[in-house]
């Protein structure tokens, strides 16, 4: 149907280890349920199985915690080790209270505990951080599924974040390749020849969630193409999702 | 295709005019396109033609700024009756600097403007302002979708928000019927056997987003039907997903 967008889960994902190649079982878990990618799809990638993938994995163990992490952590009842490696993950702290830390991670990104998640993991007591550089990762798979396929599609890595002033977490672009991550009408008019002023979509943002929809939050299911969206075209990054601090409010 | 969600989007909707039967014209624009509404389908609707088909618009012609909203107007270059409106529509002020007011209107919710939007108005110089009871909205049309066609398809009414921190706007759920709007994993294992912590999912927020991707912001086609998204079942409102001011850290 025109007026469409279809958002497809990926079956068949086996648990992400180390080492693994992430495009590989992407491509065959597309190429056993008959799907065939397409210049113009999306393929949206939760961050947990890159981070699995780049072995961005700690075990607990490993860590020696510092005195403020100690402190921290036996005010508010919480394993002083993860409090280390949330540190040692932030550039700054954001907001810290009833045990809460909102981080800015090295990326930019402000989200609860830098990212450090300790769900959806293979063994306990091991955590994983965010990738490195998502951007990155995005643009690997993106290259990797086009050397396959011929097909290049745009890739974008999400993660699950809370957000100020409303309930429940939705998934946010940490990473994009191969599109522009807003659409900007600046300029444009709408029907009544009203210039438009709030002129930028966040469709990496958008798509983000859209995916999540598929993802779930228990399912084996970390890997959802998109297709029918136009999205903006051009070599876009996720730090342009960023604000500028002194345009921020909430700092 | 199994593990798919459709979003579908209505065309043919007519510029709404207040009085408008709006679920009127969304079963005609169905009809049109040979789309049968189907139990578990969910229908997202733009805020603003809720708010036109409500009469919910104002001319700014018609509007007295008092001293507070003269003295703003002028200091920010701005449009005092504007000014005026979205401090009427307001509860409290959140943030207010270069101009920008971020506001938390009577429902609660917060946003830029207090929802007062004058772009996609029919007539320049006019503005809309947020439905007053957006959870009532949603609720009378699926009523109406009910009786009309046996379906009782989830409700969702969206606005266009900004984000702190992030660049772009995206859309939210402001308001919800036939459905739950957030998703709780509590006390649900992952596949190694961790207990989920971060609990919640606000699926009515991730199904406005994504129906965003079909709404575009010129094109008008302010309805979307997503298809095949297991939401979770209940008597939902949007109130849900406004988080309870003790603990929320960016008051």
């Amino acid at each position: 149907m025109a007026n469409e967008v279809r958002i497809i889960g990926l079956d068949g994902i086996p648990e992400v280890r180390p080492g693994d190649d992430l495009t590989a079982l992407i491509l065959k878990a597309a190429t056993d349920q008959d799907l065939a990618f397409q210049s113009g799809d999306i393929v949206v990638i939760t961050q947990k199985v890159v981070s699995k993938a780049e072995g961005r994995i700690v075990d607990l163990d490993d860590v020696e915690p510092g005195v403020f992490a100690m402190e921290i952590a036996e005010r508010w009842e919480k394993d002083a080790r993860l409090v280390e490696i949330v540190l040692r993950e932030s550039a700054r702290i954001v907001r810290m209270d009833h045990g809460v830390m909102i981080c800015e991670t090295k990326h930019g990104l402000i989200c609860a505990n830098a990212g450090v998640d300790s769900s959806n993991v293979e063994k306990i007591g091991t955590v994983t951080l965010l990738p490195e550089d998502p951007d990155g990762s995005a643009e690997q798979v993106r290259q990797r599924i086009e050397e396959a396929t011929g097909a290049a599609p745009a890739v974008i890595i999400t993660d699950t974040f809370g957000r100020p002033w409303r309930e429940g977490h939705v998934n946010f672009a940490i990473g994009v390749a191969g599109m522009l991550p807003i659409v900007d009408y600046a300029g444009q008019v709408d029907p009544a020849g009203y210039e438009i002023k709030v002129t930028q979509m966040a469709v990496a943002d958008e798509l983000a969630a859209a995916s999540e929809l598929m993802h779930g939050k228990l399912s084996r299911m970390p890997v959802a193409v998109i297709r029918g969206y136009e999205y903006p075209q051009g070599s876009g990054t996720a730090d342009e999702l960023l604000r500028d601090p002194e345009r921020d409010l909430f700092r």
